[in-house]
């Protein structure tokens, strides 16, 4: 029988974490660090493991996880969220993004997304009958431009989804942008979803802007982030959302009949985290900022230019001086021919302007980085 | 601004298991065991976090176990699946099940269930725009009516969904069902998806029959099974189904927004449980054959009729002669004054037929499920 869903293909991060294995390049394609988590953590999931917390859990996610979640967002942004009724733990941030367009969503109803954007978005969107519609951000900077985003506004906006620290642009929304944000849907009722994933690595003096911190938005706000990247462990794939109890109640309508529940152990394991090591995430920006440094620095020997990084473990680079090659090619020849693994900007980008720029990832020991620049260099 | 699903509430399994532990009942509600699962298993959880498998798995699932599945599968239904293109890894059997409706379901299309069905079912396919028609499946044998089939199928017909060894009444399907079905549906293009999570919980002689034994059958069938029965760990989140490559590509679209991968360690740890302890799953019918029976056996002294019980961890259990209330203000009743927790029946029912019967969970310690069974005996 024919396909639902014949426009889809396989994910970009599949793609080329395959083509990196087959011709044995340095992966900084798909973001993973390719080292390891916090001990202390693994002890902890051994030890729920061998202490019996091996079914379901609730579920809206193990009450000591919620309840720390609830801690966090308090010590970060000043604002509690209830644990019972606002806080969900989800099968990875993917899940979370997934459940909460399908919970918002209706056929017909405008979202509006910034250009570009992760790419689970839209096709969440197009099963749950939406259409998209894209602010264009232009680099170097990818700054919203408010006046693009106001005429996109209609009777059928219905959401917004933004993503900051921004993947894969690597910059950071700053308090005016959710000021402007709020000033342009304030008379609307629109829904916000945003994807704060890398909540924890963010490089700016002024630090991460979350939605959760602007009293107005955070009451129409879905606010998701993930512990697989923030505590270096994207295989577990536990993240959570935060939103207020009747949108949270909607979004578990969805949660329930998609994954029911998250892996137990490693929900309690990461609430011990949460609890007696939280220096590990308040020292994030630092460890990474010096893995950034480090590769850039590295890189300066190359013809790549580097674009501005404010946060996440990704940086851009333009190889226009290198190739004149279309990006997806050229991250194919670069993969291949040099023996690093990058992801084409295209492929986040709904309408593919003609640009020159790679998304590259600094997740990596400092041998990693410090070998992928040398081939980086060569060219 | 208003609910998308207004007519969602939340699954049966937490308000039980909520109530249960509010009234401090024995909690034979929601279907996990209160025992653990295999030493070797925890054991190699801990190993491979330990040895830095923490990473993303394969969108499809990690390739040791779902080259085991695959053996398992061939050493079960005398069919090998193709590890790469067949078998997908899911965050638990709940995601397999919403990723194929959602793969397959289009606006407008008809879905066969049978009737009382498994509750996730219902809600996804009207996620995807899909109509459900339903095939009543009559106490105490709830077998397939045929003719009641064949005159649900319409051009419109696009899925119909079986689930054997049947949740909640037991109940398993015989090779001449598939055969019915195939006979049904062959002139036509139909996909099944035949929910098997309760494979190796079965008690007839014939024992447990797939759609992965019908030749025909599984070149449009997606079977889906669960870890967390098999092992006794329904908190690890770990299901997967198998389907020809195909039907895989189009379930793995939707899989890869919805979850992308399922937690590393886990998976490893269970692809080394199916290589080195299959006797495991291999005895589990014994198991709970003997926990079965005992319940059973206790319940003799109570007024509550049992009906047939070949398969899963549940059984059916009528309870007229105690009260004439609905089974949900029996089952509260029940949680709430005689310290037992079950599942009404006629929330698994779409037209929820005047019965009187409800579901006990047997997946207990002995200790468990006599201290249950003295309870109701006193009613
Ligand atoms: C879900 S795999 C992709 C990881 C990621 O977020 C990225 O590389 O952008
Ligand atoms: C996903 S929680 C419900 C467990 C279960 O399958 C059942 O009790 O029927």
């Amino acid at each position: 029988p024919e396909s639902k869903l014949p426009s889809l293909g396989t994910t970009i991060f599949t793609q080329m974490s395959a083509l990196a294995q087959q011709h044995n390049a340095i992966n900084l394609s798909q973001g993973f660090p390719d080292f390891d988590g916090p001990h202390y953590l693994q002890q902890r999931l051994a030890h729920h493991v061998a202490n019996g917390a091996n079914q379901y859990a609730p579920m809206t996610g193990a009450q000591p996880l919620r309840e720390a979640i609830a801690d966090k967002t308090a010590e970060r942004y000043g604002y509690k969220p209830d644990a019972n009724s606002d806080v969900t733990v989800t099968a990875g941030a993917t899940e979370a993004l997934y459940a909460a367009i399908t919970a918002l969503v209706r056929t017909g109803d405008e979202v509006i997304c910034f250009d570009p954007s992760y790419d689970s978005y839209a096709p969440a969107i197009a099963l749950s009958g939406g259409v998209v519609k894209r602010v264009a951000l232009q680099p170097p900077h990818f700054r919203p431009d408010w006046q693009a985003f106001a005429a996109l506004l209609s009777e059928k906006t219905r959401l917004v989804i933004l993503n900051t620290p921004h993947n894969p642009s690597a910059t950071v929304w700053q308090n005016a942008d959710f000021a402007a944000l709020w000033q342009a849907i304030a008379e609307r009722e629109i829904y916000v979803l945003s994807d704060e994933v890398y909540e924890h690595i963010c490089f700016t003096d002024a630090g991460h802007a979350s939605v959760l911190a602007h009293p107005q938005l955070r009451e129409r706000a879905i606010a998701v982030s993930s512990f697989g990247k923030t505590f270096h462990m994207t295989g577990w794939k536990v993240g959570y959302c935060v939103a207020p109890a009747a949108i949270s109640a909607e979004l578990r309508k969805v949660h329930q009949y998609l994954t029911f529940a998250v892996n137990t152990p490693a929900q309690l394991a990461i609430a011990d985290m949460l609890r007696h090591e939280p220096e590990h995430y308040r020292e994030l920006p630092d460890f990474y900022r010096a893995r950034r440094d480090l590769f850039i620095d590295a890189l300066r020997g190359s013809r790549l230019e580097i674009l501005p990084c404010e946060g996440t473990y990704f940086l851009l680079a333009d190889y226009s001086a290198i190739s004149d090659l279309g990006d997806v090619e050229f991250c194919q020849w670069l993969t291949k021919e040099a023996g690093v693994a990058a992801i084409p900007l295209s492929v986040f980008c709904a309408d593919p302007f003609p640009h020159t720029l790679i998304r590259l990832c600094f997740a990596k020991q400092e041998a990693t980085l410090l070998a992928a620049a040398k081939r980086l260099a060569a060219l």
